[in-house]
């Protein structure tokens, strides 16, 4: 018998990817063809199209319309396994991936790290209670529940300085995500809601991005930079730049030399890597940060790579290739290609070189600015082109047609169709 | 000046409605015409379409396709002010209800309660964190994440007993929602997972469906229970009738002295009406129903109204009026056009006569049973119609439409749009 006769192959080797962003799912994607037992470990099902988070912070589109169960993306890769776990510790002389609650580690032949950022509070972190941060799902629901909880009780505030608190939104931040965050809670109190109320008017809402540098956007060219402001203050967005925040608390902040009332703080003004770089002992810059090698490994151990927001990657230029996920999806596809050819015997490919295609933010329903290098683009068409970016870089086709026509219909009626109070707050 | 000679009109009288269900929000819509202030309090800020919760604690749909800003439903009518606020209290002398965290109580002329029910353990409220029920969105979530996770956990189980332990899903009782749960769970396992795990087939998961009475579905005639019976058995839901728990744990249940192992139990076996009797001071049945006269108002109290699950009501025949949606609606529009005579210094109308169209109930995505009196429907026709039926009653166009492309798409492709697991819980 044929079966009997042959000599079982020996295991293929054992490429554990801690992460299922953009970095770890286009590394797991790119290892198809490779001869390789593939793990991906995640603390989440799903992966997270982090760009529209705001949009769920913001009431205009539900959790699963910008997720995708990580197991469902690569369920056709028979080489590759899933697993629902959190990783407590990484032991690399015995190349082992330690588990929370699981006695069995995994052991690996070839190991990518890819678990992202978190926000920072650059060492306030006694702040986050007040100001919380845009990074998971949970978080969004509940700034989504803060904003929307301060509009009712607006509705029966007992004196008028009260309700011009919970009308004042305060977002700390002028990146792309505070630019988006602070627009979209504009749109919401002066299309969504402005009829709803008996004792006030929704657009009298007070919206204010605070950012400590001289411009928004800073990565954008200073032109863009305040066509987007003229944008925001257009939405009746009130742009703080030059404005230091030096202390959040309960009742709003203080930032250069001022004090600002406010129920509603949202914190877009940092992030920092995750605790990868502990778990590796490895060195990392100020941001935790682990430097890597020209392949994207670990300096001294060509088995371990870090790719995406953990990692610091220089560009061509010398700076750091910016934490956006499309240098992340380059990242773990090049760290595939690289295994991929290790795996089959074969040289190593070039040092990693990071391709930036643009720069792209938007502000509400209909405008947007966009730095394509020398295709810049602001207003409508910048707006369109960022919304037919988003719907073709969503996994997953279902989610495409709804996030689509979730947009579509908002459009063109001003509504957001998830203005729940959910979950349980103190606010309540 | 005509409008300094007028003399101002005396403020209209306050009808305060308590909850935002179907009883309160077609009470709400029913006094347009009224000579009325009206308020409408919940402690949510969303009205909730619960006939299909269960479609969102098996990650078919998303909290916002089921539910809308009651607020958003109502802005269009001046005279009504929604409020946030969780009653507290009810002060029938001096016509006063009170919210919690408020020191402004709300005062009323006429006073509707409509504050539905919620799961009962009939004194076994132990078995709550064992088995919860499906009565609220955080609910229906923390379900979703329990089945999801029983399924993730299946994956890297120690041994093969955990495996099966992990892979077997009891939902105890045999009504609609019983029914439609298990139907539910049994599809995810059989076409949306089918394929996803490596380690086992997700087609092997055992889901069985409890019931103490001699029949599910004991409300409809016993050849379409027996129909229900055969369509769950074709999903392969195990159908165990005259089987009484005993004991629910974490390891599963005891049911006719039988030991099930399973570590995802679902609730479904009664209900109980919300404390609304106690903050009445009002004579209540077992289930804490309200006894309500002839005309729905409190025997004695002609200012207060109690409607829906929380009040029972006789019907023509002397039974009490089921606590379904079609019946919390009747009583809502007729409590509202009996205020509107009193208001307008009309004749009561007759008493309250309730309208039983019929009772529905799903299995799966292709069968559903259906009793209009005359006429009885089975499998794909009866489905057909449920759905139908389901759209037309949801409230908001836009949740019709994603709704509806929802189920279309799960129908052709097997898949389910929603499977996050979310929020945290002590399974992970």
């Amino acid at each position: 018998m044929r079966a009997e006769q042959s000599t079982p192959d020996p295991e293929p080797p054992h490429v554990v990817i801690i992460g299922g962003g953009f970095g770890g799912l286009n590394c797991a994607q790119g290892l198809r063809g490779a001869k390789a037992r593939v793990t991906i470990v995640d603390e989440r099902n799903f992966h997270l199209f982090q760009p529209l988070l705001y949009q769920v912070a913001t009431a205009a589109l539900s959790p699963a319309d910008i997720a995708m169960p990580i197991r469902k993306i690569l369920w056709r890769r028979r080489n590759v396994k899933v697993v629902l776990g959190r990783v407590e510790a990484i032991d690399r002389a015995a190349r082992l991936v330690h588990l929370a609650g699981d006695e069995r580690p995994l052991r690996y032949d070839h190991l990518v790290v890819a678990t992202g950022a978190r926000h920072s509070y650059f060492g306030n972190d006694a702040w986050e209670p007040f100001a919380p941060g845009l990074k998971t799902i949970e978080a969004a629901l509940a700034i989504r529940r803060r904003v929307l909880v301060a509009f009712e009780r607006a509705e029966t505030a007992e004196t008028p300085e009260e309700r011009r608190r919970l009308l004042t939104f305060v977002v700390i931040g002028g990146g792309p995500t505070g630019v988006e965050m602070a627009g979209a809670i504009a749109e919401l109190a002066r299309l969504e809601l402005a009829e709803e109320f008996r004792d006030f008017d929704a657009r009298d809402a007070r919206v204010m991005l605070v950012e400590a540098g001289p411009l928004i956007l800073p990565s954008f060219p200073p032109p863009l930079s305040e066509k987007a402001r003229r944008s925001l203050e257009h939405l009746g967005v009130e742009v703080l730049t030059g404005t230091k925040v030096k202390t959040c608390d309960a009742d709003g902040i203080v930032a250069s030399g001022r004090r600002l009332e406010a129920r509603t703080l949202v914190w877009a003004a940092g992030v920092a890597a995750s605790g990868a770089a502990d778990w590796l002992g490895a060195e990392a810059d100020r941001a935790g940060r682990v430097r890597v090698a020209p392949d994207l490994s670990l300096p001294g151990d060509p088995k371990v790579f870090v790719i995406g927001d953990t990692a610091l990657v220089l560009g061509q230029d010398g700076k750091p290739v910016p934490g956006i996920a499309p240098a992340a999806k380059q990242e773990g596809a090049y760290v595939a290609k690289l295994l991929e050819r290790r795996l089959g015997g074969r040289p190593p490919p070039p040092p990693f070189r990071y391709h930036h295609a643009g720069d792209l933010a938007t502000i509400g329903r209909s405008s947007a600015v966009m730095d394509f290098g020398r295709i810049k683009l602001s207003g409508l068409p910048a707006w369109l082109l960022w919304g037919g970016v988003h719907i073709f870089f969503l996994i997953g086709f279902r989610n495409r047609v709804i996030v689509l026509l979730g947009w579509l219909w908002s459009y063109f009626t001003g509504e957001r169709g998830a203005r729940l109070i959910t979950g349980t707050g103190q606010e309540l």
